[in-house]
């Protein structure tokens, strides 16, 4: 298991007209935070993207507690709990303070330059396999 | 059950780095449709806010299956399958001629313009019921 | 002088927590005007960039007289003046009935897939000629 | 004369399909580095509107000079050059490292909670007062 946080201002840019964030605002976050997970494996996403692989997203979920407003100032947290294999699946939760305001999770695939789906770079399951051990089957 | 659909050409804005559409940019289109389905219904949203009641979305999901591109017209249907009690469900299918892009669904509950949660305003159920019959029970 | 129109109708994601269109989600729209443009030409955007050709955005300003609001209606017109040359200007005057809400241009070159600038591929400048004539330089 | 910035990493939500920073991404940064300049001068953007007063804006501007790309670290800079009176402008600019971006401004006038225009709130002049001091009019 491996989390990363990524600390968020809300944007005006970010709020609807019921002052809350929009809710697909959010994804940018998980993004955000994603990526600082990947930075933390050590395989940083534009790297990656530079060697020709790419991690579309496959599915999405996100599940509303409370709203978030303009300023606010939001932690995003991403954790992998399974070892990554042919799909990685990441899990999200925005907190304000102590309070959860939305949780979700993202499942992806690598694909090459091309569009194809592939395997994980090598260089990715390098740095991933050492925080799984290989005592749990991707 | 009610459809409605809404027609759209994708836009630059809407497309990301790997040359398709943003996830995230799949939600306002979602919102598109459901606002068409709310019209057909006979309640549309607009009126509904300004009688002071708000439909945030409690749940989102998003399954991608192929993506869009940028200037593609796509095809964005919005069901209400059951009946909308307290709570409700609108699934989602994105088409770009007979390829299905994407689907989701959000699920939704009314709060008033407090943020608390509340009945559904009266003419919305009064729309809602002779669509579904008095059979099936919210 | 060219023009094209583009209709379109306001989402809720547009929006922010003042229940204006955020002043940013006109670019987006002024993008689907020009796009229209272009293909009133007869030269798509698509299709440019298929053949490698890329046009972006050199400078764009924006003036808001008037705040668009969610499931507005709204009528934005794009026009190019001026015959195009190695720049390409584009003015754009966004409509709700009669009342003016914004106006701006953007201003663009075209680039080649390295990024580079280069003249405008041969076949827009043949669209472009028989529109303004061969009197008025570029 | 009164400045901050903010520093951004650039989103993968915030690319086009020509691995760009979308042209209108930027109005929500420059929106993020004004937010820093009215938190310098110590009336917060979000204070005013629980006050009842908004900023809406009234032009923007901007010159794109190099393309930013995803992963980048870039530095926004807002500068209120002029004592604010009924209308204020800002200035921007966005660098990577020593190279300029983008540069733009922004001007703007308050409203009131009904859309209306209205003077500065007497906190914001108070505190913009002795920035510029008295010998230079608004």
């Amino acid at each position: 298991m491996i989390s990363a946080t990524t600390d968020i201002r809300v944007r005006y840019a970010e709020t609807d007209g019921m002052k809350f964030v929009y809710h697909g605002n959010y994804l940018p976050w998980f993004e955000q935070a994603r990526i600082s997970v990947l930075d933390k494996i050590g395989v940083p996403y534009a790297d990656m993207e530079n060697s020709g692989y790419y991690l579309p997203v496959l599915e999405a979920n996100l599940r509303y507690h409370q709203p978030a407003h303009f300023d606010d100032r939001v932690t995003v947290k991403a954790t992998i709990k399974d070892k990554p294999g042919l799909r990685i699946r990441v899990e999200y939760e925005v907190h304000r303070g102590d309070t959860l305001l939305t949780s979700g999770y993202t499942c992806h695939a690598f694909i090459d330059h091309q569009g194809r789906p592939t395997r994980p770079p090598k260089g990715f399951m390098d740095a991933v396999r050492p925080l799984w051990g290989s005592t749990k089957p991707a």
